[in-house]
């Protein structure tokens, strides 16, 4: 019998929800369970639909990272779980719980973040809630977005011998983290700031996931919230199957290798389990990789990185110089930074 | 210089965010504003969005109401919103903030609650997010619902002439909670027990909204949250329009009367200006007033109770024996019962 929800866990409290009592959706491809809901959109389209929720004390502290990244931040997650079925945006709505001693200066540098990156994505503000909160604030963000019916892309396509594709290199968020945690990590300034604005100001990408709804070009998607192998996770276990991973072809950035050298780590270990990169993680069919790598290079200027293919077998096995490995734990646990 | 929020206010804030920065919508109808925002919705269709933030200490204590009642309130006040505007329920989105201590019991209870009223009035949970909260539970839904193209029914439409019309009377739910604030007052334990469900287990008058809607019967339309003089005015200012009410025609349920006699009070101050009642207030225009009293009778067995008359002049007048005058406020300060 659980009585905590500390012992129920994240995914038994869904579970909670999930279990019978609600009717059933109509018009609907996809409920709990993926990055967004789709629903049936205007003529010709779906709709995806995500909220979040983040609270002081636990996602911010008001004297942390300040409120104008925070309002950026808070954002550009969200557009990232669009990006990842390969929608544009469309509405935005904002819930705010405001403590009655938050500044107002403070109220105003989220709403420029959040505005900045609302411009910058072409998201308005349609709608939301304000109320007073007793202590801690407390906002919810919904996302609405569009994609051309039967375009989107969800976790469970990716099938057996599909290439695995990375949208830009991992880790320099888990880096940026882990100097704000250990300030006494030793770097130059410009690697500082630059690592920490990985961390604090995510890029979600929503042209890459556009092109690749768009060109049909890829069978699954995620973008990496969790860390790499712990969301390639979550692609093979919908798919029902597993993965290969060859280390050598992960990217590792320049700026990524010089705080691992300063850090004393191996930099695969923040690009593999390091979270909150916002990167687009996909799987392509073999035959149309070069097609997906020449559309991104030519019509969005990045480069695709190809790390691995998708396998019969459940599981993720890492692979060095022909020799092939379980990873002890996907995710943050055993990688932690 | 205004430097907390307080002094801000909640328009204030809302203003905050009204202010340039966030891009111009497209397929939308309507944005912050009104109950609802619409955008374009599945061929022939509209659709609604509606979000609200509940959390612990400000809407709800713990120790208090009760999960269930809780979590049917949370959606019912919701689906109001849809009401309000003539949508049908289609989806709805849950974050929730949960802190440690929380007994599973009371989100399993909570979760009853939400889903008897999902399964009540037919919107499915489609999805959500989970995460800690560092002391305060938080809550915030978001419900998407659909109506006919065009159907719709803002607060801004009405004219001058329009009859006032209620969905069903009001007052019940403010003397539940003035029952809760005083139980000192002096009632049968039936009479309280029904004036408690009123305040604790609103019903949204969903049906009573899509048949106006679908009649183009209603030039405007609000639910009465804030109270009905109150909301009233919000039609009057979005519609630059005034209106007279026949305080005679104002409906009072007997169980009403009984509660005013205990508590020696007007029973008027609670149906004018009691919050929470989730009835629904619109305007008709005059030659359709009997085909909208008739068609709520035959279709959905209710009666409408006409209580005055959109004017050209602003402001709300109160009348009683053929003498008019104004409310010294519209809203819970004056009639707070």
């Amino acid at each position: 019998m659980v009585d905590n929800l500390e012992e129920l866990g994240e995914f038994g409290i869904i579970d909670l929800f999930r279990k019978s009592g609600f009717p059933p959706p109509e018009d609907a491809w996809a409920g709990i369970g993926d990055d967004c809901a789709v629903l049936e959109g205007p003529p010709g389209e779906r709709i995806l639909v995500t909220t979040d929720m983040l609270l002081e004390g636990v996602h911010f502290l008001r004297g942390g990272t300040g409120p104008y990244l925070l309002g950026w931040k808070s954002l550009a997650v969200n557009l990232s779980d669009l990006a990842a079925m390969g929608g544009r945006p469309w509405a935005a709505f904002l819930a705010l719980g405001l403590p009655r001693d938050l500044p107002v200066s403070y109220l105003e540098d989220f709403r420029k973040g959040l505005a900045d990156c609302a411009a910058r994505y072409g998201i308005p503000l349609l709608g939301g809630d304000t109320t007073a909160a007793r202590k801690d604030a407390a906002l919810c963000l919904t996302l609405l977005g569009r994609v051309p019916a039967g375009r989107e892309v969800y976790r469970s396509g990716a099938d057996p011998g599909d290439r695995i594709l990375l949208g830009r290199p991992t880790g320099e968020s888990a880096a940026g983290l882990a100097l704000v945690l250990d300030p006494s990590i030793d770097l130059p300034d410009p690697d500082r700031e630059a690592l920490l604005l990985a961390h604090n100001k995510p890029e979600p990408q929503l042209d890459l996931g556009a092109l690749l709804s768009l060109g049909g070009l890829a069978t699954a998607m995620i973008d990496i919230s969790d860390g790499l192998l712990r969301d390639l996770g979550h692609i093979c276990e919908e798919s029902q199957a597993g993965a290969r991973v060859e280390l050598e072809k992960v990217p590792v950035t320049p700026l990524l290798a010089r705080f691992a050298a300063a850090a004393k780590k191996d930099p695969l270990d923040p690009a593999l389990a390091g979270g909150e990169d916002y990167a687009l993680l996909f799987c392509v069919p073999p035959q149309r990789e070069e097609e997906a790598l020449e559309a991104a290079r030519r019509d969005l200027g990045i480069r695709l990185h190809p790390i691995g293919t998708v396998t019969d077998d459940p599981g993720i096995l890492l692979g060095r110089n022909g020799e092939w490995r379980k990873p002890d734990r996907t995710g943050y646990t055993h990688f932690r930074t």
